[in-house]
């Protein structure tokens, strides 16, 4: 129970720079024990889907997906982008392995449910999603699980899911074996108590001040729904939340939220 | 050393058709004991290389595959077809987990050389491409892993790759584990006597007779390729090598190679 597993989860910024994707795996290599990469999609998929002509599906100001967008995300993020990520860790000598969450059962997902809007193809998770016994055999066998952000509803069908709850119902899942340290890893260093300087990291969040900071506008509006995910992995038993520069994760400078 | 293990590959034919692509999964989920499928590519590539307006690059007849085919190609045979296939197994029971290549560098190739056409990101296999003990302990834990025909150098380099060589080569390398037998499925109910009937299943092979019927031109030229490979199969110690029609996996009308 007491290895540290940690998990890292990169966004589309980072996805869509070769050259800083690139960097950021060669710092991930150097992360020692057992180590789970989540990862978003990126503009490849919207970029492809207007090469072809298709339009996107937009109801409220929300993008839906359907068969076509469906077909073209999976392409993206479990084919292209998985697989490179897959290879170039392969070569920094971390023996990766790229999942959905249809691979192994390990994401089990709802579709979600139609009220004002029907989203299409979209998963939605729960704290039973995840299948934790195989991904804790890959990690036993010093595989580092590679996820994307599609997972599958058990009937056939895949799903577009949010990388961000992917990444944190695996943390919370996954303290069942480890103590979990969940990473969100993006452009700046970490929550700014000034959004206009880079360099007005917070280091330590509790909860308390984090509703605090929140009241009074100090966490940029982006932030929040990311912020209250990590929270409440952290109110679900994950050790540590950081917030970190995706190239800087060996480096001190982060946010470290924690749980009191 | 005594458990049988079936590898079957799937080729393009029914991977295009929706419809027989689920009644040969159906058929897959029944067999028993431990499973590995192979599938090729499909039209879908193509189709969509034309719809984005990528030219085919040809040289000498051949089509090379240059980066943009490649990315196409990964999206597609990772992504969407590996993930569709993976997701409607485990609609039928069947715990399966997609891998490519790279995956657990579970089969490294090498960029076929340059001698008088340059083929692109093309992998050529050997024995020792395959990394055995991974796929070893996925089948021991139940899962059923399902290869696309993408695989890597292990120097961050995807490469296309011929899936019926990705099926031998497994089926070689997993001799060391299993008695293996090495299931090539196609529209046709096994090898033909008389191509205009399909009836005129020749219900066994060995190489002798293999040798006569190739020299009387009484086996298609398209078969001799996929043959020349199963012989070798046999002979480097895969237990039986079997064509038989995809939706009739499970009935006793087909071909059996055997060693002797």
């Amino acid at each position: 129970m007491s290895d540290v597993l940690k998990i890292f989860k990169i966004g589309g910024g980072i996805i869509d720079d070769a050259s800083q994707l690139g960097l950021f795996l060669t710092e991930l290599a150097r992360v020692a024990g057992p180590k789970i990469l989540v990862h978003g999609g990126g503009k490849g998929a919207s970029q492809m889907l207007q090469d072809l002509g298709i339009e996107p599906n937009m109801v409220q100001g929300r993008r839906i997906t359907d068969a076509a967008t469906l077909d073209i995300v999976t392409m993206f993020y479990a084919g292209k982008t998985n697989k490179q990520i897959v290879a170039l860790l392969q070569q920094r000598g971390v023996n990766a392995l790229g999942l959905s969450g249809a691979d192994g059962n390990v994401i089990r997902a709802t579709k979600r449910p139609v009220k004002d809007i029907d989203y299409g193809f979209v998963g939605d998770l729960n704290a039973e999603s995840v299948n934790s016994e195989l991904v804790v055999q890959l990690l036993r066998a010093n595989v580092t699980p590679v996820f994307c952000a599609i997972t599958h509803d058990g009937q056939g069908q895949l799903l577009n899911t949010n990388a961000d709850t992917i990444a944190s119902v695996l943390a919370c899942a996954l303290t069942s074996a480890y103590r979990v340290e969940l990473h969100f890893c993006f452009e700046k260093d970490g929550v700014l108590s000034d959004i206009s300087d880079d360099q007005s990291v917070i280091k330590n969040i509790v909860p308390k001040q984090y509703q605090q900071l929140k009241a009074a506008g100090v966490i940029a509006a982006g932030m929040v729904p990311k912020l209250d995910n990590a929270f409440a992995a952290l109110a679900a038993g994950v050790d540590k939340v950081v917030i970190e520069n995706a190239l800087k994760i060996n480096e001190p400078v982060k946010t470290v939220l924690c749980r009191s």
